[in-house]
């Protein structure tokens, strides 16, 4: 109970106490059950990311870096060449959970450097720094996360109505999310909003994982189908929208969950601002336009009967299945990142926030 | 089989051959199974209205016309005194079924001002005469339908991408429904249409029933979630979009299923023309704009776990599910009705239609 406190308080991964496993929440039995899984092996670090029960680009690096940490502290020698190749073909292996999640490789990557750094080194201490750096890899995103929550929070005020889309909240990333960061700093300085979080069809991450993350942190959530965002607007219940995003490009756009770009449009039509946080490490200064962005498109079953008791659309039905899509840059107000709000025209303002970045890790 | 056929090529609601049965498919069991219902009694049409076996406003009226007719037919008497207490007990028994849909007191109240102007004229003579009128319910409907449609292709051209949300298709209708009827003239004249149709959250009735009948008629339909319209209009796949209503107010602001106003939000910022198919009696000259239209609020288990295996939000959770929103005037292209296209100013246009249809029904 103690641990699954914590967890839920804090962190959505997190290091045993007794620094031999990574736990978990199973976010594939959310918001049913709140089930913690420890996990030991590759295999079962493995599965975990593969089957989305750890999920969110900073979470799964977050993982991963605990995941390679306790693989190679199971490493018993003394030699690192024998280390380095059984470190190797763990970091290999978990690597191949996702292939396409950029944190995944990012955070495997960051902890090789620290073993080829320290080749001299007795294996102890190699181990000892594995852990201190996976350590850094999930403070480092809770401090992004708190920093992006502080520049959300000064664009509104207390009492205000939030809308959200998908799920950019701490069960993503650490602690306080992207997206919701705005909203738990708020919380804690009792700001009292009232956020109303889109379903998120098909999967459903809005109404299994935001509003159920939303509810057990004690704010107050309304859930509605994705269809109902002008409604809520036209009533003057919502004076901002926070979402995530996947990758941003150097003018702005924006590609995020599929319908993010109708709450943006919706938005504008009600003139209520709309705000992506994105951490610098989701902008992609090399990708001009959102044109450029490849969707993936996923299989028909999502839409026709995945959570259903029964097919809800008839056999054969062609369906269009798009994961994503992308925000032009004229339907964002703001692009919230941990270095501060960039505004139009983004590719004047992306370039400064790359400069600030570049300056303070420089100055580290 | 060929009662299926029937049913499916042209009528969602039929009189029996033999005259003894009121014939509909259960739509509560689309798209899975097509299951035809043979209704006698009058306990067996009340359910079938009440349980939305048969659903949609029209649909609703036709049935109740020959489900009053079948009634009448089975009361054994010359008496006219005792034949019309019976029919009276019917009738108001049948409006129970479902006291919000306008078009079953309507056509309850045409079919008692039958039996009530032939008061002196021989029971078998009363009974010929409702039968004749329920039929020409049905026919009239059917003629609005058409002419809806006939007016709603000339707004489009063969090969066009056409948007729907939710079911004003036959199903809902006589024949080629409302917001269907210009897809149905088309596809036999070989427009070769490629239609976009809602899933509509969070009753399903684009998945369920619009992908159904579509799909069964032979057109071209892609189901897509209702968060994907701005997906598709961005690429250009969509010339334009067509959806029912429940009500139009007098300055064209129009309510029908909620999700409508973003659909219409989402077509103006992409530039397609988005038009609202209204039969006449759709049309309230009474209501000044769409705030004085009541929007219904229904329960939260159809967002949480309607449809679902698992209960897809946490326990508890606050939801806001309103079944209509209304769509502002200013977003609607054209307002479709059996007199040809209102456009803006609305206040004009649609005092045009109305005179054109007191011209007719003077004119009878």
């Amino acid at each position: 109970m103690t641990t699954e406190k914590t967890i839920l308080d804090y962190d959505t991964v997190a290091l045993d106490d007794t620094d031999s496993a990574l736990v978990i929440i199973d976010q594939t039995k959310l918001p049913g059950k709140i089930e913690l899984l420890r996990l030991h092996t590759a295999e079962e670090i493995w599965n975990a990311i593969y089957l989305l029960q750890v999920r969110g680009a900073p979470a799964i690096g977050v993982a991963a870096g605990f995941g390679i940490y306790l693989l190679a502290k199971q490493i018993d020698t003394t030699d690192f060449l024998i280390f380095y190749e059984e470190f190797s073909r763990a970091k290999q292996y978990l690597d191949s959970s996702r292939p396409t999640a950029v944190n995944l490789s990012w955070a495997l990557n960051r902890m090789e450097q620290v073993v080829l750094a320290h080749k001299n080194e007795p294996i102890p201490t190699i181990k000892q720094l594995l852990k201190e750096t996976a350590i850094r890899i999930q403070e480092e995103d809770i401090d992004i996360c708190r920093r992006i929550g502080e520049h959300g929070l000064s664009l509104v005020k207390p009492g205000d109505g939030i809308l959200t889309h998908c799920n950019a909240g701490k069960l993503a990333t650490s602690r306080y999310g992207t997206a919701t960061a705005p909203i738990y700093l708020g919380h804690e300085r009792g700001y009292e909003f009232h956020v109303y979080a889109d379903e998120t069809r098909p999967l459903l991450q809005g109404a299994r994982l935001t509003a159920f993350e939303l509810q057990s942190a004690g704010i107050d959530v309304t859930l509605i189908c994705d269809n109902m965002s002008a409604m809520v607007m036209k009533q003057g219940k919502v004076n901002a929208v926070f979402v995530g995003c996947d990758r941003v490009a150097a003018n702005g756009d924006a590609a995020n969950k599929i319908g993010t770009s109708v709450v943006a449009t919706v938005a504008k039509h009600y003139g209520v601002p709309f705000y992506v946080c994105a951490p610098t490490s989701t902008i992609d200064w090399n990708t001009p336009t959102g044109a450029d962005i490849m969707i993936e498109e996923r299989k028909p079953s999502e839409v026709t009967d995945m959570w259903y008791e029964k097919r809800m659309a008839p056999e054969g039905v062609k369906v269009y299945n798009p994961a994503f899509d992308v925000t032009d840059a004229e339907l964002i107000s703001g692009i919230v990142t941990e270095y501060g709000v960039a505004r139009a025209p983004f590719t004047e303002s992306l370039k400064k926030i790359k400069l600030l970045k570049e300056n303070e890790e420089n100055g580290r």
